[in-house]
């Protein structure tokens, strides 16, 4: 079917799907945009696509779902009315949402190595944290309900696909899953510019998790107390923080490290 | 002196001052904005004030730049005009460029540490990478022509002040510098997706650079062959490349870690 007109009920729904937050949950999906993020969408996830001619025309439409009716035609003026961003290029997708469990993420086999983040507030943030984590070898992460959202346009683009394919979960009570993080044998590592110990001197080779607070006001007082250490990242010059995804991925990458050097490599 | 009228001629060589990067580079002249940036500027590169009523009333005009005639009031709405923000938070500056040789940054007398940008378009990456390496403790940040706008506004937020501290050298050849870069002893590292070493595994305690190359393209050939040597940043799971300023802190954040090994911390 060919959608033309942007004041058909559907566009309306994507669109809608695209701004607000609400929807997407009562939905239980999100909206993917672009070539390269659609070229990762799982299939069995998959609950339509809106292609323009032309992008069908280059990329064949029996490669987009299988020719299976979940690939309607818009144009360019239907895209860009469902889209974020001010030139969609050339596809988009409804995407069902995730349903990771706190024990789906605590049962994982390899040595937990979860991120824990308090009301990070930037859709950038997030999705780099969850791309950098990848690379890094995270098993999970976890937010509070104050974070931002982790299906807005903005984070689902700056995760490059990671969203695919790192576990997540949104705590309502952050507090309540540290305790059974700490429960599970993980050690808790508060990412603190007042903390005690500089980062890289602490052994990440076990369980561990690094709580990492709010762009402006750092970590709560309460999520610090319950952490098992408080690590600083040594800053020169007149520096007061480094941004969270910058500091995410420097504890990250160190825990990779030690544990590729442990492993003899 | 008040300023009440969007059509006044400065307020519109302010907004220009914002907008345009060659009205910037013509005047030598930046844009910082919102009372915590203004903070950080040095007083001696102030060139002009415009603060609204209300900061001047909460701040006190004196303290703002000696009271020697630099600030001008202006309106909300003026003010709003000037800015590159929705809501600007009461106090704008216009502020000296700095004019950093290429000498400036090679002749500093600690070991090197700098990063090399070729075509880095994201302001948020860039103002990032200043950001960071101000901590790690870098000693120059050196970008090709194609790089963003270093006077940016959104590169001059997300540097958090690092502006105001990190020497900086824009380069019309960029293969000229790293020859000289090599000539003056400083090793050149180029962080390569087909990188031959692991980043982990090299010595960068003596006077390095590490080469950054553009988000989507990755280094140019002709700058990854100046190398000294590739180094890869291991990643796991499905993720083709980091953010460039992920990368960049990583890279910078190994060096400041073997540095402060080496001296015994």
């Amino acid at each position: 079917m060919m959608i033309a007109s942007t004041a058909n009920r559907r566009v309306k729904e994507v669109a809608a799907l695209t701004k607000k937050a609400r929807y997407r949950n009562e939905e239980g999906v999100f909206v993917v945009e672009g070539p390269r993020m659609f070229s990762e969408v799982p299939k069995d996830r998959l609950v339509h696509v809106y292609a323009t001619e032309k992008f069908l025309r280059e990329n064949g439409s029996a490669g987009l779902a299988a020719g299976n009716g979940l690939v309607d035609t818009v144009t360019d003026e239907v895209l860009r009315t469902m889209s974020d961003t001010q030139t969609p290029q050339g596809v988009l997708a409804v995407v069902k949402q995730y349903r990771y469990t706190l024990s789906d993420i605590l049962s994982r086999p390899e040595p937990a190595l979860l991120m824990v983040l308090e009301t990070i507030q930037d859709p950038g943030n997030l999705g780099t944290i969850l791309r950098a984590g990848e690379g890094a070898g995270v098993t999970g992460v976890i937010m509070d309900s104050h974070t931002a959202d982790i299906y807005s346009p903005k984070v689902i683009r700056s995760t490059m696909g990671s969203i695919f394919r790192v576990p997540f979960y949104r705590a309502d009570d952050l507090a309540a899953v540290m305790e059974e993080m700490k429960r599970a044998g993980i050690r808790l590592a508060a990412a603190h510019l007042q903390g005690s110990v500089e980062y890289d001197t602490e052994d990440y080779t076990g369980p561990v998790g690094f709580l990492i607070g709010n762009e402006a006001a750092g970590l709560s007082r309460q999520a610090a107390d319950m952490a098992d250490v408080r690590v600083r990242i040594p800053m020169l010059g007149q520096v007061e923080s480094l941004n969270a995804a910058v500091a995410s991925s420097i504890l990250m990458y160190e825990t990779a490290r030690q544990r590729r050097h442990m492993a003899g490599r």
